[in-house]
């Protein structure tokens, strides 16, 4: 009557097969732990440019017993065959070929790195400094945050995945927006980022001895985060792409795992409400929302409540002495901030559950 | 046809009714959630003496949503008249009257403190320096390691349930004992844990700024999990209670989940062994054990490969330069080493496959 | 010809006999291990309410040999009569008796916390919920920043000394203001603390566990360091005290020692400055200034370049595109943000070289 | 009358010349740290391959306005000629041209790697599996262990500055040696250290989200320093090198700085000892030692009070139960375990107060 949980998918026929191109980055490695608990899913190709021909579980020793696969090459007819929905984790500019080959092969796609996530293929261009060789698929691509755009999920062939800092900060501020409450041209966002947002890339600034016991603000002002936080806000604003500029201040803390993000919203003239009123607002945006939960009165968010989840914390205050509303934001970076949302995503294409595979709470302490 | 896991338990009658007494502690709050994730348990009493009618998910709010209880007090009998299974995660000394209600009440009762870990009394009063006023339990009580004593789990109504150091420390010595291998009265073993073995209650010991880039020893010599870790080691070797005895070090160092024991035998004069030939004897050994991995050659555990996890890892050496073998074992202190090995009881008592709501791997990075 | 600097003081005398007030505090200890290490200071007493009559180097045994004295009670008279200066590290409402007897009996004194930074009496009582019972000093004590007030402090009786917020968080925005530049009214400053800020009392919000691997905010809007930094910022803008409102959100972060303050200033309209002229104009504001360093382009302070010392390091951009000035300023909260900087006061006010004592720089990595 | 210690040196002529070749490593750093700030010395090279012609300050900004040098190519006859004493901070098989050079201009030459530790060159060849080029210097060079070989120092050419493990590990059993009271052919050091050893280098093992909350043994039994450990624990206990043999287990810890070595030594048949007395040994053994600190009963030595200084902490238990003694030993590894070790020699040599520069305690918290 009970299955064991072991060996859950023994005699059962899974319904879909991924592939995750780029398995062996922290958000692959990440999607691998996810989708082998994943009821419904086998994974069928795990693409591996550095450790081609290893075996899986080597490359990452707490998935032993979990995976029994060996990284395979990247190569795009072949994963692209032999999949229904393919993940990619590969640094920005690589995604687009993937992404047009599985849009012809008619499977699904969901894309963690930025190539996808922008309507406006002049921003993207701007700042990632690289020419987009499929312009053509912006349009079909869908921004794959669910809370605000799931019936466009739904249908979708192409899901650009947000990046971990948009996700804190849209789903932070997106109930104040477009409402007359705030002025939309004053937002600042104050970001702190545990270290794994650098992912596995070795570099001083993710060098143990440098990064423990410190903390340092980085690209601030110039971070490319910025654009893809300023489209969406500009989206629920109701404001045309590009006219909503926002101020955003990443800081690496010494931490593996977590995203805080501090936003800063100024009352319009005129307008006065009170805090719990906001929150309400708040509760009532969110209503339904399996993994977004709004805390309580002088309750503020602490990253390590979601720990290994897909929950999202947003507290908030409404200062009426300096007239401001400040609301702040706790994921964590490598789930809800990237390989949680894409299952998250992939549930809702593919008619699961939204929940599925993804319930289990933060790890505290 | 799948199951919405976010409300797995919705319209099912679940099987089993827990009660958890000493919620509020760490070791309680991890059994909180694993058994919110586990498909047949109700959790139908959270007892706690310093958060008595508090909502549970503001005590421990990476649990929200997961729980909606509320905080009791800690009413022998009823408590134990509304469960099926107790989990005791009290201070040493005060399990003793909840063992003794629920045995004669007829339920299971699997107890997360020192009270029945012990054959002898005797043992048990000289280290923790209490009188046992319960005794004649002792011999009911079953020791609950289920690497080493499943089948008498199976049918046990009173479970010690193992510390954190003797767990990591008694699952790598296991397989050289017995063997005429090693000289067994010569182990040393030196751990090393993370802070949350100590606890959620304050001190100076792990207030953050005095732990933190910190290594020390403490209690070196006079733990009270000495005499535990004697115990069963002289039971593998089979040998009389107290006539083993080890070197047993435990260091704090700067970290929250965790423990690595290294455990250091002599070989015996005469004897050489393979490291090879080694590692498969502890191959053999844990054979079909689903939570025991032995790492390959040159390999060492790593804790964090199972933080949140109920997994072991085993790694050893073989020095024939020093006629030496030395064993390290990873274990998550608050999983394996206290609430996910609890959990594993329960399994084994209750009749379900034994990995039932473990499977989980660890959080990397 | 060369001293032993082991015993730097034999036969020599020293010039000033300095009483440390709550010296087994963490900015007590500081003063200790500054003050022992200082050529011109003997440390005449040492007074503890939780260590009276223990030895001090078995409080803090990283001053082993250096320090050779017992805790003493907290008598005020005899404390007074034996010292030179006097410092106090008491929590806030504690240090006024001390304050009253020390200037009654022309010693100087300086206080590290709160009760005698503000110049208006009822900013002080409504923000720390205390009556003020010694106003009329609050007109004799100096704000003790030595980088804005340093000739005040040469002849002051009584110092205030800043907080550890305040510190980082003024000297980070005190050249852009009264200029003309910045919108004064519309600052925010976004925090972000090691926990030894919390001091050495036990609470759960320090305990490891519970910090560790986790970054909240807390007190958004409400901390006490609030109307401490509109008081000198309204002073360097040229307004009167209360009219200046700044909008300050503290978080805590995983590391023991240091802050980064992120500060948001808006450009007024009509103003444009290039980012290297506001630079230079903030390395002229600080010219000659021994402790203060202004990082170059693109060059963002981190807190441990500054780990035990008494440096300051400022950087900052101008983002045009959103007319917004972002300055960063990192502190070691113990040294500059306490016991550093009240010995720099000293220096002052016995008219000892202003860095005796201070010249050691961070600890890295 | 006072000095003003920010600029200590203007108007005095330095006594020594030091060059650092190797600066910019994290040892070569600490030396800078270190040399700026002491009295008799002026660092007039500073070598790096990796950052040739940067300024340094822009290297380590934490040393902004201490150093006021540019990075220089490792010209070895310039460095040599501009120099009266050389620190070698370089990897392995890359002091021996260096060394030769310096020797041969009559230039004292102290390097912190293993070229010049061994006595002999067929053990240091065995272990670091390179040929030794200068093998008639070995019998020149002393090895740099103030508290064992201090007079041998005093008159040394080339100095064998001790490995960080070996420091802490042959410090803390010397006392025992040769006494007949322990077993020497069964010791075991199991030593915990934080990350800075190993070194800027970038590599997987020390990424910050590999590194934190984590714990590993590496290289056991094969580990580098276990030979020099044995070689000078053998010369302690009074016999031939390459006779005494230990089990040596290096584990790396989720901190930057500090080592400790916990080491197990069997009491011999028929020996008893009081540990008191055997702490009095200790005593004894150490007295009139400016860094070596010896605990009292059931005190066990914390790494961070040595956090960047020179100081040495031992605590000991003798365990009649099990009739061993357990010592364990803290240090600062990049000071005591490398630069601050190396600038202690340098005093001796150049006959300086052998603690001049050093004398600064542990930071803490």
């Amino acid at each position: 009557m009970l299955l064991d949980q072991g060996h859950k998918k023994r005699g059962r026929t899974p319904i879909i097969r991924a592939a995750i191109v780029g398995a062996t980055g922290y958000a692959g490695a990440e999607l691998v732990r996810l989708l082998t608990a994943h009821p419904a899913v086998e994974l069928n190709a795990l693409t591996s440019r550095t450790y081609t021909g290893e075996f899986y579980e080597s490359v990452y020793p707490h998935l032993t017993g979990q995976v029994g696969q060996t990284c395979r090459e990247q190569d795009i007819n072949q994963v692209v065959a032999g999949a229904d929905v393919l993940f990619l984790a590969l640094p920005h500019g690589l995604s687009v070929p993937w992404v047009v080959a599985a849009y012809q092969a008619g499977k699904k796609v969901i894309d963690l790195g930025a190539d996808f996530r922008f309507r406006r293929r002049d921003i993207y261009e701007k700042w990632y400094k690289v020419e987009h060789t499929a312009p053509e698929l912006l349009a079909v691509a869908v921004y794959g945050l669910p809370e605000l755009y799931r019936e466009k999920i739904r249908g979708a062939a192409i899901i650009g995945n947000p990046g971990c800092y948009p996700t804190a900060s849209v789903l932070g501020l997106a109930p104040l927006l477009g409402q007359g409450l705030i002025d939309e041209n004053r937002l600042i966002i104050d970001a702190k980022s545990g270290v794994s947002g650098a992912g596995r890339g070795l570099a001083l600034g993710a060098h143990y001895s440098e990064v423990n016991e410190n903390v340092k603000a980085y690209n601030i002002a110039k971070h490319r985060h910025t654009p893809e936080i300023e489209q969406e806000l500009a989206a629920m604003a109701g404001v045309p792409a590009g006219t909503l500029k926002i101020s955003f201040s990443p800081h690496l803390i010494p931490m593996t795992r977590g995203i805080l993000a501090t936003a800063y919203a100024d009352l319009r003239d005129g307008v006065t409400i009170e805090e719990e009123v906001l929150r309400e607002k708040y509760r009532e945006f969110y209503a339904g929302e399996p993994f977004v939960k709004i805390t309580g009165a002088d309750v503020w968010p602490q990253t390590k409540w979601c720990y290994g989840s897909n929950y999202v914390f947003i507290g908030l205050t409404v200062d009426l002495r300096t007239r401001r509303v400040v609301v702040t934001t706790a994921i964590d970076n490598l789930v809800k901030g990237a390989a949680g949302q894409a299952v998250q995503n992939m549930n809702i294409i593919c008619g699961f559950p939204e929940t599925t595979g993804l319930t289990g709470p933060g790890i505290w302490p």
